[in-house]
């Protein structure tokens, strides 16, 4: 059987990723080998906080223990204090970055799992960064689709972060075909569901009621979900977005996308905060998040949920596994 | 002690609502009593399909019976007939409205409860009609705020029926606060709550992330709420509206402020939509809805759930007597 091998990159080392990451390799896992890009010593110094074991092996090792973990070192500039960021370290945690992500473009992992980066502090560095997502699709060259999920609702949004005010323009068949077609796609290879069948939300309330709420679902969505379901995708709406994540309506769903964050994600929140997972679909390798933040008030002391962390390490690997083998590639 | 008395108004006369008037009057109640503005034929013919004893008491009437029920007489011009709307019987439907609006607006009456009334079916009957909230504020003349409401979670809107595209420019300092106002002072006369705590969510996602996602956290609502803060209102946010419903935040706030319809009501309804209702905050008396549409499909069929119009009914019962005696007013 292929085990797949996945880059693991804490994020921001004065926050809580270090010490997720250790808490994480505590116990064997059987679904993947692990390649941390990072500071070694972000992680020993977070061990010891912990009161954790942990060893650092060389980057082709294999963990035998608990706590160790093979890592391929990028070191800060200076050392990390947890909950005090530091600009001067932020060129390190985006070198981290691109290197987990370069070793999956070349072939040499199977995907990536990334932990919190603080953006305000990665911009005070003096480096333009506007989120990973956006970082990973760069550096590959893809779009890419944002989908939230967790054990009750997968969610992909056509627009992310964008004002409010500017959503309803970046509505557009274009945005729309490409986000379904990346997230069809991607339940169908990484997911495994052969027909997978999608919710799509109206944009305006009520979806828009016949046109008495907004034109935006008679004069651009429905014209672009017909014109995708004539290509044979299964799309159901638009729906009005208050009443789809009924839970027996949600059932019926393989994934909801809607048009914008504040749509799309409360209900995703309300129902599983702790476990949720942040997938970045379209880029040649699967990439899982946290669905967190860095978390710098909690930061070294040990109270820090890992609950999301193992979540998304445990879905990579599923859907790295579900790919087959591309390092041979 | 006082009970109070509540206009129970049926709405679509081919829908559910009747069906579930019939199902409310099978228990006797303590906390109030009610009269229904209707046509009693249709609440007759409901019973008998249910096979549930049904008798229309005059107005003035007390029940006394399981099936009981006071009516003000207020005639269709054809037979309902369940599923099958009829633009004809529009008038009585918007009548028994008003009727039922007036018996509290007079005093004869504590509150209102209504059911669910089919727009498109009044509009086809030449009446012009956009909500039966916006038709109880025009005919009281007060501005009003729609909450909804379930155990879980009470959620006020600034804006309701209005296109996404329209929303921006409609969250101006006025507009939140009249509904922080509106609000408050229901929470404190209405639900007896001395010092609400009123969680209000940002326009932009993230809350517009210090003016990176949208500056109108920044120019209007901060302001806005500082303003209503130095009035002494408890006022927490601009918050992420995704992470806000999160279940320990809302243990934390008697009431959550959401800028438009499709950013407040979906967790509302994943959490508990049977048991949902919508309050009218603002009016002279109490009014309270059922959070569901007329459901055609099930009319007549003895299948449709009347949580809503119980939770509805207890609801409006309890705001009344929460304001004490107003018919000697």
């Amino acid at each position: 059987m292929h085990l797949p091998a996945l880059a693991l990159v804490p994020g921001e080392p004065a926050g809580i990723g270090p010490e997720l990451c250790v808490r994480l390799v505590q116990q064997p896992r059987t679904d993947c080998r692990l390649l941390a890009f990072c500071d070694p010593d972000t992680l020993a110094q977070a061990a010891t906080a912990l009161g954790l074991p942990f060893r650092a092996l060389p980057p082709d090792a294999v963990a035998e223990r608990p706590g160790d973990l093979a890592v391929q070192p990028v070191p800060l500039a200076h050392p990390a204090h947890p909950g005090q960021t530091d600009p001067a370290n932020a060129a390190a945690v985006i070198a981290a970055l691109h290197q987990g992500a370069a070793a999956c473009l070349d072939g040499r992992l199977d995907g990536i799992v990334t932990g919190p980066v603080h953006k305000a502090v990665i911009n005070e560095g003096g480096i333009a960064y506007s989120g990973t997502t956006e970082l990973l699709a760069q550096q590959a060259g893809t779009d890419v689709v944002m989908m939230l999920a967790n054990d009750i609702v997968r969610v992909a949004l056509v627009t992310t972060h964008l004002p409010l005010r500017a959503v309803a323009d970046a509505i557009t068949a274009p945005a729309l075909t490409r986000c379904l077609e990346i997230t069809a796609a991607a339940l169908r290879r990484d997911f495994g569901l052969a027909a997978p069948r999608i919710a799509v939300l109206g944009l305006n309330p009520h979806a828009g009621e016949d046109g008495h709420l907004g034109r935006e679902e008679l004069d651009v969505m429905i014209p672009a979900l017909d014109a995708l379901r004539a290509r044979g995708m299964d799309l159901v709406g638009p729906l009005p977005a208050d009443t789809a994540f009924l839970p027996q309506k949600l059932r019926g769903f393989d994934a909801v996308v809607a048009m914008y964050h504040d749509q799309g994600l409360p209900v995703l929140k309300y129902s599983g905060f702790e476990q949720a997972v942040n997938i970045t679909l379209g880029l040649p390798y699967p990439r899982v998040a946290v669905d967190h933040g860095t978390a710098l008030d909690l930061a070294g002391r040990g109270i820090a949920d890992p609950s999301s962390l193992q979540a998304a390490t445990a879905l990579c690997a599923r859907l790295a596994a579900a790919r087959g083998p591309t390092r041979a590639a």
